[in-house]
């Protein structure tokens, strides 16, 4: 997903940022998502993230091994609490829970959880080196996410007169993204998660009225 | 937008690809926009883009001045199309015609002409290197390109009972978006389309019974 800004956040500081946390990890972790949605992942060099991060090349590497390791720990952290909290309503969606209730939960919540990590997850994922096969454990558990998506737009598929061409799958990973594009929406993150989990059941063809009842 | 594939196309080559055209300018051209889509701009070399042309890196260079001018090209190539059939919705929107049928057209025809293009357009619009400011005159373009399909957002927001908040740029964004990613989704191209254009319907509150009308 573009984005859609030519701001940049700031100039490579040599001095510790202001914002700089007590962990250096986490400093690093910032930094790099930073510059990766910036400037892409083959455009950042450790030695720039360590002067965004404000420490020296060598502390950065005895946080990490490289580049690979920093994108992969971003990938499992962000990932993974989405993940989580997609399992425990496909409990409640086997359980009986209504469906339209089940996707409205799983974007607003999926929203909330990646606007938190304050880290243009979006715009992270869709660096093509995330996807290129150096990452398989995050390609993994993303598909498990986009198939508990997928299973809950199943059930909302048989409810709809469809009148076109689309399948659960592909309904599936629209909903999935919509929440990994609200870093595009400004303004609360409780109104953004509220709008784009409403955008989810529209994709759906829930009409409107039925939204309004499932996002109570 | 995701890459969601971890099958690479192809090896580099030195030898001319089977695929080759007569055209040693259009033959760069997708072998650079392949592999920035596959291993991001950063990561790809000048040299392995000839490679993939089956040509001498010096012959690439005698047709474009680098990677930079390559990608604008590219970056000019898919958005002005795209542009010029939006111009005439927009006359025809002003003039009268109906706004759900405006916005199926649009993104029908956006996504006909972003698959006929054959570059993973979308995946190239989401190269983070393309919004950095070094290409204006696209980024330039591409929100000419979103204003006008959020004019045709606005006149569908006038008539829909929104219960929630979305503003009809945000709306634009979307279904510009819907056609960008429509390399995601496979089959044919006409399904596709009318695919994309009844979903973009759908996002704007637009009920399935008018989703019908609008696409005939």
């Amino acid at each position: 997903m573009p984005q859609h800004s030519s701001n940049p956040v700031g100039r490579p500081r040599a001095v510790p940022r202001e914002d700089a946390t007590a962990d250096p990890k986490e400093d690093i972790l910032r930094a790099a998502a930073s510059l990766f949605v910036r400037q892409g992942f083959g455009g950042t060099s450790t030695r720039a993230i360590a002067e965004i991060a404000g420490m020296r090349q060598a502390t950065l590497y005895y946080y990490f091994s490289g580049k690979d390791d920093i994108l992969r720990t971003l990938l499992a952290e962000t990932v993974r609490p989405s993940l989580e909290m997609a399992k425990s309503w496909r409990v409640a969606l086997r359980g009986g829970q209504d469906a339209a209730v089940v996707l409205y939960r799983l974007i607003a919540e999926d929203t909330r959880i990646l606007r938190s990590a304050g880290r243009q997850v979006g715009a992270l994922y869709a660096l093509p080196e995330v996807w290129s096969g150096n990452y398989p454990e995050f390609v993994e558990e993303h598909a498990v996410l986009e198939g508990i998506y997928s299973e809950v737009c199943e059930l909302l598929l048989a409810r709809t007169e469809v009148t076109f061409a689309i399948e659960a799958r592909q309904l599936g990973r629209l909903c999935c993204q919509l929440a990994e594009n609200a870093y595009l929406f400004s303004g609360p993150v409780q109104t953004v998660a509220d709008t784009m989990g409403c955008l989810g059941l529209r994709l759906n063809g829930v009409p409107d009225a039925a939204v309004e009842f499932a996002r109570r």
